[in-house]
């Protein structure tokens, strides 16, 4: 069965959370064949429709009266999502932002596996996170010369963000999940997929100020 | 002047983003006056249009010829964000990811205060983060009952967070800044903001599957 490719950006924004909740369902139970769309919805809090319009993107699915299949359409939005392959992954900045990333389990399942970590304060070059010896930031360019790095990742003060950016582009990176809160300048064929904590935080501040005194019906909704 | 209320969610969502560029115009120059939608579009990167259309929602600022009064509109987009009160800001977690947050300096420059961090671990309880001194998870109930808290963070593993999230929307707490990868079931007067870390770096991975071979029209665009 073919899979489209022409899949809208909003589909693919919701993809990881179809992803989650289906090796959700896996995970409690590896025999679980099928799920309905009604099923999924109660379970994902979105209406049946919007289910049955976005999973229509990965084609012959959802026939009336059988559902989905679960561990295909699992495997087929994790490909799609290039999950089904290996990416190395830099981590540049070893404060407890880094260290967090550094740790989290849940990405190595995925297929992100951390090789390296920079930092530029010689105290901490030398020491250990999990399995990784933290590399001085004058080795960096040697480093990204002499290995493949698929993604870095920025978890340092936005002040340095733009050096290191362009050291990593001029060295080929082509993807960075930047932390800092600045929008950097790099050539079109360079992905950046920012976390910008404090935007979070403050579409947070705006939602709380809104329901001060009136109802909001879609408080509750993920996003 | 005032300032409508009725904004649509997508303005909202890219307010923090003109404030960010605001406060960056008035760091640099406090005296700086006015700027243009055509200047405001090249520093963003986003259209002149897209900017009059987004900003028109604050009322009479964008006149032909005048352009936008700088602090005005940083004033006013930051009264909207609910950033000219203080929020006391509680964290559930000390790991590497607790303490993260707890030491972004930008924060408590816009009224976000840490007022308390707590943990189930005993080791850490009573260590200091900062000025804050480590509390264990057992009063933090007793701890809601006597102190304001306006947003609390969960930095801890999924498992254990819809118990903890259940516990703060019984002692009254209005908006959980949900770190913790699950949809958490809250009352609808409840907000949450969720940062799904490991669907933020599956986005980026499907850019980059989709990036080899071919050239992408928007793959800098910051989102």
């Amino acid at each position: 069965m073919m899979v489209e490719k022409n899949i809208s950006q909003a589909v693919i924004r919701r993809l990881p959370r179809y992803y989650r909740y289906l090796g959700q369902l896996l995970e409690e139970d590896v025999e679980v064949e099928r799920i309905s769309s009604h099923e999924l919805s109660q379970m994902m809090k979105v209406t049946a429709s919007q289910i049955r319009q976005d999973l229509n993107n990965f084609g012959g699915f959802g026939q009336q009266g059988y559902g989905y299949n679960v561990k295909f359409l699992y495997t087929e939005i994790g490909k799609i999502l290039g999950l089904e392959q290996n990416h190395n992954v830099i981590i540049i900045g070893s404060g407890h932002l880094g260290q967090a990333l550094a740790n989290y389990k849940s990405f190595g399942k995925r297929g992100f596996t951390f090789t390296a970590m920079f930092d530029k304060d010689p105290k901490v070059v030398g020491t250990k996170v999990g399995d990784i010896t933290i590399k001085a930031m004058d080795d960096l360019g040697a480093f990204l010369k002499e290995n493949q790095v698929d993604i870095a990742t920025l978890a340092i003060p936005k002040d340095a963000a733009e050096e290191v950016a362009d050291l990593l582009v001029e060295n080929g990176v082509k993807a960075i999940w930047n932390f800092a809160h600045l929008d950097l300048e790099v050539p079109r064929d360079v992905i950046v997929e920012n976390v910008h904590l404090s935007e979070s935080l403050m579409r947070l501040s705006y939602d709380l100020n809104q329901n001060k005194g009136e109802y909001k019906k879609d408080a509750y909704k993920s996003r």
